[in-house]
């Protein structure tokens, strides 16, 4: 690539760990500027991001090395489409319809991806997510230019992670997988863009990405627990780190749906919760625990469309489906989901993790914006549906 | 891709069918100006290549359309390289040892590939075949940079083929398939190269050609029959269409080993076998065929690294595998293989399509320069086994 100026971004937490080490000296043994950028938040806003484009502006980089999870990845993104587009507005490229959703025309520097958890798959997507503080809800760039030049997946940086957040990212592995192999089949999809270039990058299920997805859940279900349960079942924590990527590489080309749409504000509206392992300074409830809490209660409502695609995926998470009734295929899934959340010790539904009825207007209103992935969603959703569905996630068990 | 000046590659057949009908109305539609070039070589050779060759150069043509079969879209993949590179002597580019397997540095025009023909898997590869006449041997140009911008895998445009090519294209399929998950692992290839970018296309099977390839071979055995067997199968014909370009991306990583190897010089040495269904003028082994009739004896040779895995392929293929015995399980598979290909009406083994005994020491020899393929093979091969692998091919059942 030719580099000279290189950013090297990552998180404090992961400043000292060796996934960081193993990139720097790389970079020295090949002779290779770099500054390291480490105030990366977990789970980023808006501010986070501003700072760490401003960083990259003043930088000029050619080229970016981001080392850690979704937030550090998404977070380089970010900056090196900005870095890239000095004189836009930062609502310019945001997903409408609080952004502007603008088509990203100017050419970014490369982006080598190295993901340190096993769940986002941001290093095959062209996806940025953060939280909107003013309007406390997580909301996304979402465009091909910034999906990184090249993903590293590299299973010992695995080693160091947590159990929790080993079976927070699983979560999410899980939740890309079965969301994008149950969204809208890309050809239902409407309106049909005139132009092959406008085609969104979530386009909807299809045979291709189903491949990634049906592979993914296949490794999920073998892998995850191994993989939570004991840190040096490095077979178990390599595969996650593969299906954590092809899990990507299927939404990031179809998309997601409900379980996603709603997490944002369930992770945006957090109030005292404090997630076990994490070790950040503020509230979180990791993105992975706040997509697959609803899991069950949407995957029930979102059957009636291609059930059969249901009872497949209970099957491959261990389900015997050979008497199930194609019209439950919905609940045999969620009660597949239910053991094997169970199994995993997910926290007791919504209300384990501080939130009440009351709170329910407030997760639609955060719900509504984020029709970027909602409207893949195989079955459209009323303001009441997501009320019901949100009630119906508050205890799993 | 803002073409003004484009070239329109197909066959003498096809240029009266409805998939180059398609391509140019929409080419009229859009106000792009093309020349159609109709005189691709079915099996092309060097002298076929250069003729299209000195037809680009002469166009000077800013975009590639290549509608046909693997024939059509490596002819367009080689004149595309060649005019963009006028001062490079034909053999730079073509694989060592015959050629000097330079790398491209030069930027191609782009070339959208559209199949009609569904084995090749050619629109998603940086490979090109043909036979070099003055050795009698087929091989290729193998670069990253000659896969094609573009595939359009369109269903409707197999609705012609005859039952023969949908055989035998499909036969290229699956041993696309077989061999790319059974080619020498990435990590045992060797020599291991000081840099990436000297990494060879072909890398050896890994996680990601694994995917492709095994989903491809459940393609295969679901719809192959039907295909071949019912012109008016739109949903068989349609998956195996994807099948085609699914191996094509797993092979066009992975690589493949002694079945194609070994079948440059069956091609190349045809004598007077006219295969059925195939409207050309010359003798004719079809490429598909002339790889399948070698697959139960290489698969016989091949299997002591990872039999589970052929135990795997037969049991995809239809087997019964639950009682069968690991250190059979190359045997497994070629009978699996043998009762496929009976059921398909295959012609019965090297003898069938005209070679006799007195051919091995010529068919070994035209094996010896496919180094390219068949040091991927995971078990190394003497000149011995090489007669060994064509003698066990004479007689398939």
């Amino acid at each position: 690539m030719g580099a000279k100026n290189v950013c090297l971004m990552t998180d404090k937490n992961l400043s000292k760990l060796p996934p960081v080490q193993v990139a720097m000296d790389s970079l020295v043994k090949n002779g290779i500027p770099f500054t390291v950028y480490d105030n990366v938040r977990v789970e980023p806003t808006d501010s986070s991001f501003m700072e760490a484009i401003e960083f990259a502006q003043k930088g000029a980089f050619d080229a970016y090395v981001a080392v850690g999870g979704g937030s550090t990845m998404d977070t380089c993104k970010a900056a090196n489409l900005y870095a890239s587009s000095p004189h836009s507005d930062f609502l310019d490229y945001v997903s409408a319809p609080i952004g502007k959703g603008k088509p990203v025309s100017v050419p970014l520097k490369p982006l080598i991806a190295v993901p340190t958890t096993s769940g986002t798959g941001s290093e095959t997507t062209g996806v940025a997510i953060f939280d909107y503080e003013h309007l406390k809800v997580k909301i996304g760039i979402t465009s091909r230019a910034i999906k990184p030049t090249l993903g590293l997946i590299d299973p010992l940086h695995t080693l160091h992670m947590p159990a929790r957040v080993v079976a927070n990212s699983g979560f999410d592995v899980l939740c890309h997988a079965l969301e994008s192999y149950t969204t809208l089949p890309y050809h239902l999809r409407s309106p049909c863009p005139s132009n092959p270039i406008t085609r969104p990058a979530y386009q909807g299920s299809n045979p291709i990405s189903d491949i990634w997805a049906i592979h993914a859940l296949r490794i999920v279900a073998k892998y995850l627990k191994r993989a939570v349960r004991n840190p040096d079942d490095l077979e178990a924590r390599s595969h996650m780190h593969l299906a954590s990527a092809f899990a990507g590489i299927g939404f990031g080309n179809a998309g997601v749906h409900l379980c996603h749409g709603m997490s944002y504000p369930i992770s945006g509206l957090v109030k005292m919760y404090k997630a076990k392992d994490y070790n950040v300074d503020h509230p979180l409830v990791p993105h992975g625990l706040s997509v697959v809490l609803t899991s069950p209660a949407v995957f029930t409502f979102t059957a009636q469309m291609f059930p059969e695609r249901y009872l497949e995926m209970a099957e491959i998470l261990g389900a015997d489906t050979r008497t199930a009734r194609i019209q439950d295929a919905g609940l045999v899934l969620a009660d597949t989901l239910r053991k094997f959340l169970f199994d995993l010790d997910v926290d007791d539904g919504l209300a384990a993790v501080g939130y009440s009825k009351a709170d329910i207007p407030a997760l639609v209103k955060g719900t509504l914006p984020q029709e970027r992935v909602t409207k893949l969603a195989p079955r459209p959703q009323s303001e009441e549906d997501l009320a019901a569905l949100f009630e119906a996630s508050m205890k799993l068990y």
